[in-house]
């Protein structure tokens, strides 16, 4: 118990309570042993009263490639639908260096004071560090990590973006089953992540550090303009005079974007999450959005938006996956892009000769 | 010949010299009587001469959705595709109200005095104003109209942005061939085109107006990020003050941006389309850029990068076409989405229930 980061012993006794019924099998100590399948039924049930065993299983299963562990996954994720939905999302971003655990563990940790259940998820497709292995998001939120009503989960092993983040949006509907009422999405603020995470949550709060140099070399650009809150960490000791005049300049700069669709302004603020200052303003302004959208019915407009995005978004992913991983299409891929950009033929050419491909082979 | 707006009879006029074997037809006005029919190779010929009616009798065939239109076209563009590429390709946005058509009358005047040879192509998937008429372009621009080096032509009719795009970007091509050595792509600025646009110049120009309030309503998020130049236009008389101190707001919010792939760090400069103010400095900008990139190796690399785009754009497209309008796609479609917005079954599960149908009824 003093050892956080020794998650496997940890999560065990986490989650050793109140559900007798269930046998709570650790799924990364027994790994090579056979261990009792649960039906669906029996994860929704697990799931539906908190047991974050089950939970923690269930969110394997999602993320598996099998076949037959998509089946159940899919079951279950159905199953849980209904008593999903209820959360706040938020998106959290930033590059490397701006302090994004050490802000996440100080906001978990507002939100588990004040009675709040949370779950950390993250998307980050070209992480390699979470394969098989949760000990680095664990160490990372030293805090956090402790606290039984919070469920720190790293991205999805490294796949398509597409695949990695269905994966994190159907993880969101399990945890809101189990009864987390606020849901944290982090990605790293470098890649494309930031479109899929920004499509499945409600909030989507930038970190940013003060100065207006090197720090932001990492950010992709269009980021910015996605933000509903920037908040400038490290606002402490000497540095306060820079973070504030750093929360000036994005003021300003907020000013010239055009406004947002959901009508609200977004809100620039300065904090220290290694010293927990003016981390209540930050979740002031979260709930201030929330409240806001709820009334000019934006809130739901979204989360509709969102479901249909996802909808429409599976269904490109597997034409595309249909497509790319024909080998007659394969085959020919590379040669025509080649004649593309030799000026041989034209994109749409091209594009026409790799359809008529695909649909003669398609079965 | 006064009236520049009576587009067929100054058309007809316009192109009507150094071609003599080329019949030159008009096709508004003989809608309706058969007309001779040239072979790919004559129109390839026509182009490559410079004849503007070929051109657009060419343009024409891209923007028809006629099969066999569909056909010829396809080989003309690719005959022509090795007489392509030569251009420098600007997109222009800015919203309605912020002086596009004047301004772009002011640049492209700047251009033709100099000597060189202009094409103003659109994209505008919403518009309907250029269904059949060409008119209400020519008068937007009063003096480019009157110009014989340059050629004026408005989006594709309403279409998919896919479509639409994808014609203009084949009109490039065309222009390229027939000799024009500078591209307009205007767009505006409010939907989805701009990252389209984005995709097929090498320079993207955002054209604002002083003031940051109403005038930014209509942009679009996104758009500021993606600018390599912003300028501010009205900056005459008693509004010169007002246009530069927007101006500098603009560049200080421009800073706090992350750095643009190309290395280039995008200017803001003020002008008045209306007095022709400060039009030479805007495309010394331009100039400055291609120049900077080219030597950087980026100008190619973006081209490149655009081909293979919109190879895969094509592809994309073309798949959401086959699958969007698959008759048995079209029945379930509507009844899926709303078992998604019931949370009755997940996006992921509707869409494998979609792909299904579509594999099931492909042939």
């Amino acid at each position: 118990m003093e050892h956080p980061e020794n998650d496997d012993k940890y999560k065990g006794l986490k989650v050793n309570k109140g559900v007798n019924d269930m046998p709570t099998v650790n799924p990364y100590l027994k790994k090579r042993t056979p261990r009792k399948r649960y039906t669906a039924d029996e994860f929704v049930s697990g799931i539906l009263d908190g047991n974050i065993t089950i939970l923690s299983q269930a969110v394997t299963l999602v993320e598996s490639s099998l076949h037959e562990h998509q089946a159940i996954a899919q079951e279950i994720i159905e199953k849980c639908l209904p008593h999903a939905g209820k959360s706040i999302r938020v998106g959290i971003t930033g590059v490397p260096g701006a302090g994004k655990s050490t802000s996440i563990d100080a906001f978990g940790m507002h939100l588990i004071n004040a009675g709040h259940k949370l779950a950390v998820l993250a998307i980050d497709p070209s992480s390699e560090r979470s394969k098989g292995s949760i000990l680095g998001d664990k160490t990372r939120m030293e805090s956090l990590s402790r606290e039984k009503n919070a469920f720190i989960r790293p991205s999805p092993s490294a796949g398509s973006l597409g695949g990695v983040a269905r994966k994190t949006r159907e993880t969101i509907v399990l945890c809101e089953a189990a009864g987390f009422d606020t849901i944290f999405v982090e990605t790293v603020g470098v890649g494309q992540s930031e479109t899929a995470v920004h499509s499945m949550v409600d909030f989507f709060l930038l970190i940013q550090l003060a100065g207006t140099g090197d720090e932001l070399q990492g950010i992709k650009r269009g980021i910015m303009e996605m933000a509903d809150g920037i908040i400038i960490n490290k606002a402490d000791g000497d540095n306060i005079k820079k973070a504030e005049l750093a929360a000036s300049q994005f003021r300003n700069a907020l000013h010239l974007f055009p406004p947002s669709e959901s009508g609200w302004i977004p809100k620039v603020l300065t904090y220290s999450g290694y010293y927990g200052l003016g981390i209540k303003e930050i979740w002031d302004m979260v709930n201030d959005y929330i409240a806001f959208t709820k009334k000019n019915g934006y809130f739901n407009y979204k989360r509709n938006e969102q479901a249909k995005y996802w909808m429409y978004e599976s269904i490109n992913d597997s034409l595309r996956d249909k497509f790319y991983h024909n080998p007659e299409v394969e085959k020919m891929l590379e040669p025509t892009e080649r004649q593309v950009l030799n000026n041989e033929i034209s994109s749409f050419v091209a594009a026409k000769r790799m359809i008529d491909i695909f649909l003669e082979n398609i079965h």
